[in-house]
């Protein structure tokens, strides 16, 4: 099995740290394939970057499918951009970062919190939980103002401050953490360990997620709305 | 006062049947001024196509900005595209058709019934119903299974399918119909005889809630989300 | 065209203030009359005082009508005092102060505070959030304590109470103010100089509002619950 | 311990069929007392009439606190017209028949549906279906077109047209019929033996929900928003 | 009439104390028993115990049926374990008491607060405002950490923990205080003489609600889920 | 990796069932136990039997764990009868089949119906659909009228029944298929083929999800509703 991970920002650290997120939970017969776009937002941190990132998701899902295709695809971007125009195109399981991290952490408590980067991602991460119907299960957002490029190689101090909000949504009245980006997955072990609940990192949840469904058979429904489209539009350029 | 409409589509007779509508309700001291990408999407009929209709809606403004700006804007496609980042990049009211018809949709009425084109364009209706709060107000969504482009010259065909569902939305429970297409302009009048309801169609509604904000001082809030983004991503192309 | 703002409380002061206000932000085609009742509650600060102003208000539209009718109508009072009632007698528009504020609100950002008067006001406010689809844009509600009639002539130290009520709701969580009384109006400007984000005055949205859904020729539904009532009552008196 | 009964139309043939309803569900130590006002709508089918049937409700509860007050007071009116103001008069408990009903189906079974008057309240049905907390458990909502006037004395074909819409609502999915107007109050027991499930007469419920809770020492709550209104306005007339 | 009080714990000096309550507040005509399990759990403080508690609801109802039968019975326990299993078994009405107590307070003011015991019960009491349809009216819930059966002699201390709580929540916008602990039935009067507020305890509105429903001959729904088990599953032991 | 199956009921067929269906979809590392109590419920099909199976629940998971314990745990009934109680007693991965169904389904499309067995069942359902956010998910329960039993070997009539039953959901407005009972696993891969969009078993998905859970390290939350219970009830029996 194959599962192929899309980073929708140029960085190519960002892409090789996620890889290895990936495989660290992967079973022993799948197989992790991790890519960026060339051009494009080298973070995504805005609602423009986020257009940027759909298209780039749009953009790596027609070349692997030129290359024959994987057996499943996870957006590797909290934001899970471009999930609904990529359901057009495959018939296999696509899972957003976010979206896999919020159900895993549903089930691992009665409630999560999420920690992100900078604040003004929060009205997106709002509109996730509405839509993935965990506006009871989620009981707090914070951001850090921490900018995501700055987690490529994470500082000390940076990884304070997020350990910090972490306790304090524990603390409150969270049972789970949900980190609020792809680029947080290698503090995901050392900040379970301090705050003392599960830390759920949104790469290895939709790893786990999508292989769940390739192997019970489970895809994209093809029923209308991610049907193909009727006219395939001729993308950017 | 100056509104800019953008339609994000490359359909020329419909952005001036959008300008048509719009000009019919504007106050006389607005002027309408609606533009179209050159290239991109004929159509807003995909998940795919309204990534390509954000980045036209994100275009259009910073054309629209570099030659002076404009008072308000109106997003003139029914799914609202790139209404966010267009937020983030101006502090005039940004307002889109969906939007606005759904507002005053649920103050002319206690519900409202939705009619559009492709059923697969349900999804994303259902997105902004839930987004904008109106999921107790609209009572049904409908779609015709007419394409976008045959609404450039409407049939006489495709306008008895249109009312039909109109009719078995009002005899169902909507005290209210809104058009859930901006290029359904045209047949609002003809359908508010016929139905005997109000008929909203979202160019006209948000032509008047962008100037009332526009005359009310009412700008886009820059606290945070829709501040300008820390680094403005250079877009596609 | 011509839409009558109806106060209905007996504070012709504050008629006067409301009166200012809309034609601030009216265009230039359009009329505005204010009225209020000769007798009846001098100000609206109970669920009794809401009885009397339902009254006062239906009142006020059929004193209207023998008089001709007007285009549109504004309920002056931010517990939209008579809204359902004034819609069975007419089929143009009518339109709440609150209602208009917290529509156009959710439009300028994603999440509003309002500021009102008396604490004890808040739960027939907290009541519109819910009926209006508010419930996730409506960030806070704060009373501030001052009674209606204190805002005919506004001290310095009544306003700098309602502008530290502002500022906490924009520190916590509100990108847009929504002003709760319609005595409010003549502060909106300085106010949103003072907290930096929009700031929304009733009076304003819904002189904006009644006129956009006149020009667009969507009135009320007079299907069934507004349709003129079976038995016209005898109106108190 | 004495209860009183509010209707707030003028019928004295239906305050009278309220009161014997009561009487036969009441406690051997309560007493019953019914009132209805001299003037004003004789039925409440609008929202006209639901203005009038709050006055009414304010005015009857200021006329038997000069008469020395009761120990609960029941708005026996399926619209619970003047429930907010009459609680900021007293510190006793007050009940609406629509909210004991509603409470106390929700009890009897998962789900209830409400049968009523005319379409044309359903609006405000929904409304109090909405304020008690009853969107889940109400599951359906008719109304039978039979004027609330008819029901002083039922015809046999009233009857069917209720009791099928009664049958409708259990085929579908309701638990427990709740039946939408005081005037229905005689045909509760029939129903139920035709329908098989637990049928609700709002003044049988609400009796009970009064008399418990003064039994229990719950009152209305007199914090804040039930307080004594800062200035006693004047009442109409 | 008969109503039968079920005690899931053990403990016979909480069953007495119940029937106290129970009694205190119960018409004339209305004779109260109270029972508890001889084995089982002796308090329930966890979901472990809930099933405890269910399977005993279970028994004693059973045996009462051998008996003769109730002509109602409560649950007298906060979490309202097996309540749905109950509901299966009889006809007449049961009511457990965070339920009542949830209704009562909703309708003795806007909102409330609960405070229970361990913190650790607030999942349940939180799933159980969701069913009831409280999630608006319950606007804050806090555990004590006090043990259950600490309760059946409060210390001065204890009581003191329980004060300040109650005042917290009325502090913060509390209407009514409802007691999340049959075992805190005794302690009611006093906190509503001290906080100034309604203060709701389970056993006295459950045995409100019950009798009231008795009376109007309001019983379980036996339509489809509540009906008579297909097999009648021999209970453990 | 072990992954325990609790199947709470007596039959050991369906626990075969069960067993197969799980090792059918699970990694070549995960090891599969599938295990029933030799006393309760031959089928859960009612809220008694719901006790039976949490008490079943609990005892399989104690048994377990002084066998020296599994990796995760997953409930094979639809109704994930004692997940709670569960969750207290390990801080590995406890997820139910109903969850899990809800969770992937909600990523395989917009929306989901459940087919399940008999009518008496949906409302434990409905109330899980409230519980793991799913209400705006699952678009439609239906009960087939089949008992539990009868699907140990299932007649092709019983599977013609579920089939139109799930043709109907998507004919409505299902994407996906939530199969509500452990017992249909077997029938899952050809109703896929036969409604044309994805059909999920809850064993095979809680499989996934728990295995995942397991690989990342995301347990349950110790945190305080389910950390351990301050004293052991002795269980039953």
């Amino acid at each position: 099995m194959r599962i192929t991970l899309l980073n929708p920002n140029t960085s190519r650290a960002m892409t090789d740290k996620i890889a290895v997120a990936a495989r660290a939970v992967a079973a022993p017969d799948v197989e992790i394939t991790a890519v960026n776009p060339d051009v494009g937002a080298p973070a995504i941190e805005s609602h423009g970057d986020e257009i940027l990132a759909a298209s780039a998701v749009v953009e790596l899902i027609e070349a692997d499918l030129r290359a024959g295709g994987s057996d499943a695809y996870v957006i590797a971007c909290f934001g899970d951009p471009g999930l609904d125009a990529a359901r057009e195109l495959v018939d296999v399981p696509v899972v957003g970062v976010a979206e896999a991290a919020m159900h895993l952490a549903a089930i691992a408590g009665r409630s999560f919190g999420v920690v992100t980067t900078l604040t003004r991602t929060l009205g997106r991460a709002r509109d996730l939980v509405e839509r993935y119907g965990m506006s009871r299960a989620c009981v707090s957002l914070a951001g850090s103002g921490i900018p995501v490029l700055d987690l490529e190689d994470t500082s000390s101090e940076a990884y304070e401050t997020i350990a910090r909000l972490c306790e304090d949504a524990v603390a409150a009245e969270a049972d789970v953490i949900v980190l609020g980006c792809a680029g947080m997955a290698d503090l995901c072990a050392a900040l379970a360990v301090r705050v003392g609940v599960p830390v759920v990192d949104g790469v290895a949840a939709a790893v786990g997620v999508a292989s769940s469904m390739a192997r019970a058979g489970i895809g994209t429904s093809k029923r209308d709305e991610y049907a193909p489209p009727p006219r395939r539009a001729a993308l950017v350029g």
